[in-house]
């Protein structure tokens, strides 16, 4: 990935989820231009969409778009199709090989419509919250994957070719889930309002955490290792 | 891009156009079974759905998966925007820079869209109808960007990780239309099935070439300088 001066307008990935929001905030930090971007991927979580849209008002997004990918037309996923998401697994398990919540090429495919946008806005980076610690599962995580997209951007894009490649930057690279909660709060990231679970629960007229999923459990560990209270709401 | 031993099961990303639909035979030719994904982003020519139908049946396609990517979304091109069609353009006009019709990232979005296919089904490579001579304009139709995305895919899928990545082949990369035409009466294409029209007519139940766009117009340069003739109906 790039690192050298900020770039002055981002696209950023938004889920809604702890990472992104982060990664929002830190684009913010950066003293980006923030247009945020979410992907409704056929995902069983439409509350996602809900909570990016939080977080893009809470960020202060010049733009928020969201953009159909429908994967469920490929099926293969838990995420996308209607297999069941793991509940209460150990630590153990979780951290154990490729997880049945894997979407095939998820982050390719969505850094490809971030790419588009990019161009679209004339954004000089594309920021990422992915992290290659806790979810060393997931190839499409790791630093020469982002490496490599970095390349196609350079060499597949307009502003590419014209000698302003979009960049891609992922802050929360190298950080644990505790590390991300601290850079969080350092940033004043508005927890209650993120949404990390695979299942979430309808409650009155929002969405709560299951609590039990990994991506719950994942983020549980997170704030405890912090020793932050997480303010989101839970069944 | 990858050469060497021919993949068995291949993703082929089908428009229905000229040069996906000799991709797709020519993925056939190589002894793969053909698994056609076509891309419904938005375009006006819906009718391209109808033609990519017809080819992978041709073709004998084991699966044919349409998937939603909704770049409208996102605006910046003729294709997806309500902006005009150009029409009538002389061949310089044409090769001349980066066309209204460019849509951003296209080939970056769709072969993610490909690589997510064939992670589902296991295929061994992905092909794409590319051809770098006859539209240079378009930044993602090169041989660099092509082998970036490779590296996309060896490091960012499980497969690629495995040690198996998946290789991307365009096959008609350093073709000429007329070398497609030429090629596709080689393959047995069934050309009066293809539809390269950016803005198609309406002809009682089909959609016919409007012989007017710059798609329409190259089509007609390819065929009449390959001798052969086009028997896809035009308005």
């Amino acid at each position: 990935m790039s690192t050298g001066d900020a770039p002055r307008r981002a696209v950023v990935l938004l889920s809604g989820g702890l990472d992104s929001s982060t990664a929002a905030f830190a684009a913010r930090a950066d003293g980006c231009e923030v247009h945020a971007v979410s992907i409704s991927y056929g995902q069983r979580a439409e509350a996602e969409l809900d909570a990016a849209a939080r977080i893009a008002t809470a960020v202060g997004a010049r733009t928020h778009r969201v953009v159909t990918v429908d994967l469920r037309a490929l099926g293969g996923s838990a995420l996308t199709d209607d297999i069941d998401v793991p509940k209460d697994r150990s630590d153990e398990q979780i951290g154990a090989g490729i997880p049945v919540t894997y979407v095939p090429a998820r982050n390719t495919v969505f850094l490809s419509v971030a790419l588009a946008a990019a161009e679209t806005v004339g954004a000089e980076a594309i920021y990422i919250g992915v992290n290659a610690l806790d979810y060393s599962g997931y190839p499409d995580c790791r630093p020469e994957f982002l490496a490599a997209f970095e390349q196609v951007a350079a060499t597949g894009t307009k502003q590419g070719v014209g000698g302003r490649p979009v960049a891609i930057r992922a802050p929360l690279l190298s950080f644990t889930k505790a590390d991300i909660v601290r850079r969080g709060v350092e940033l004043d990231v508005p927890f209650e309002h993120t949404l990390s679970c695979y299942d979430p629960v309808k409650s009155g007229e929002s969405w709560v955490h299951c609590g039990r999923c990994d991506a719950c459990r994942l983020r549980a560990k997170g704030f405890a290792e912090a020793g932050v209270m997480d303010p989101a709401p839970h069944a």
